[in-house]
């Protein structure tokens, strides 16, 4: 998701620290404190323009959602969508998803959302995915036993990888679905990738995993 | 798959009891006996009308070949095709799956292959698919721990199902593949509900799993 340089994106950033969190790595372990409650925290990573976001924290209010994104200009954009919805049960953090256990505590989170993750179809990248074994170690770190990885793309091969490297790690799946919007569940948030692809008629996948 | 009723193929396997083997209890831990060689084994479970089988013995003739069908009047029909290749590595058993464990030793057989299952789609006819975990229990039981278990399919259902019963189980995706067909492997062997499916323009999705 490329986007052209925004200047004024710092300027942007510290007028609304309280929504995209500076210094994360000081919130560990009491994210919770920032949302005044002891909802479960559900964790995006690589947000993107945030569709997902603001879908979610609406039908689930009950919930505290972080999004993590790793692009400044991309988060901008997600920053100001999702304070225009006024919902308190988000908040932001722009930074690489490699440090997610500086950012949180052992078991912090209740769910870790995967959404059209970048493919980087060359295996010489493989180690980039978001589905790679050290992302997968990071996050059984910081998710609940209980918890569940979700994990949606219409990537074919991105996803066929995942599968194995799930596998192999030793995740359980708990669901798989490989075309997703045959089911109509009125439960599914669409995200930005989401709905250009399925527009063009490309199958959406997903799965569920838990690290037991 | 369903045929009329062939009041002949009762005689027709008493004259080809070098082919499809009766009492095939009696061959348990000395199959390679009958093939008069020590290659490894390998088992096709629903062999339907053996064009798969037919394919695959004619590529690796290092490898012995068993297929089990549990309907009479189809094997008899795969039986007449395959006796006419003349391919000496390939033998029939007109069994049920079920009973795997009293024909195999354990370790005996070195790959498995499901091809186009029944998918059963009931939920409460769950335990009679293929990839169920009683089925997965005798196939761990007869096959090498190095051994692969390689399952294709053109149904969705069955194969999303049977990607969860793998992962309860503890079985490790070696690979998955959700569009067989576009890989063009000159390796793959179609079978004929593969040949069908394709070219009404299903996807076919294969994958190879080992127990360790
Ligand atoms: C293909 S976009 C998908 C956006 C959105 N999830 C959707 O489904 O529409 C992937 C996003 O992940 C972000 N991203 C990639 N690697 C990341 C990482 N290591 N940590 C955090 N975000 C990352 C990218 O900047 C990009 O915005
Ligand atoms: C849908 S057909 C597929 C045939 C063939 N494998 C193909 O791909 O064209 C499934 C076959 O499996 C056989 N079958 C079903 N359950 C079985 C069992 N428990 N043991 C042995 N064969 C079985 C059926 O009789 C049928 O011939």
């Amino acid at each position: 998701m490329r986007q052209r340089n925004k200047p004024w994106a710092d300027d942007f950033l510290k007028e609304n620290s309280h929504f995209v969190i500076p210094n994360p790595k000081t919130y560990k372990n009491r994210w919770n404190e920032l949302f005044g409650n002891s909802n479960p925290i559900h964790l995006e990573i690589g947000t993107g323009k945030g569709q997902f976001l603001a879908g979610m924290a609406e039908k689930h209010p009950d919930v505290n959602f972080i999004g993590i994104e790793l692009s400044k200009s991309v988060i901008v954009t997600a920053a100001q969508k999702l304070m225009d919805t006024g919902h308190e049960n988000i908040l932001m953090i722009n930074e690489n998803a490699e440090n997610l256990m500086d950012i949180f505590a052992e078991n912090e989170v209740s769910t870790i959302y995967l959404n059209f993750s970048d493919p980087w179809p060359k295996n010489r990248h493989a180690k980039r995915r978001l589905t790679y074994h050290t992302f997968l170690e990071r996050y059984k770190n910081v998710l609940d036993p209980k918890g569940e990885l979700i994990f949606k793309t219409d990537n074919r091969g991105l996803f066929e990888y995942s599968l194995v490297s799930f596998s192999e790690f030793g995740l359980k799946l708990v669901e798989v679905n490989l075309d997703l919007h045959q089911l109509n569940d009125p439960e599914n948030v669409m995200t930005e990738y989401e709905e250009k692809f399925s527009a063009k008629g490309q199958v959406i996948y997903r799965c569920r995993a838990q690290f037991e």
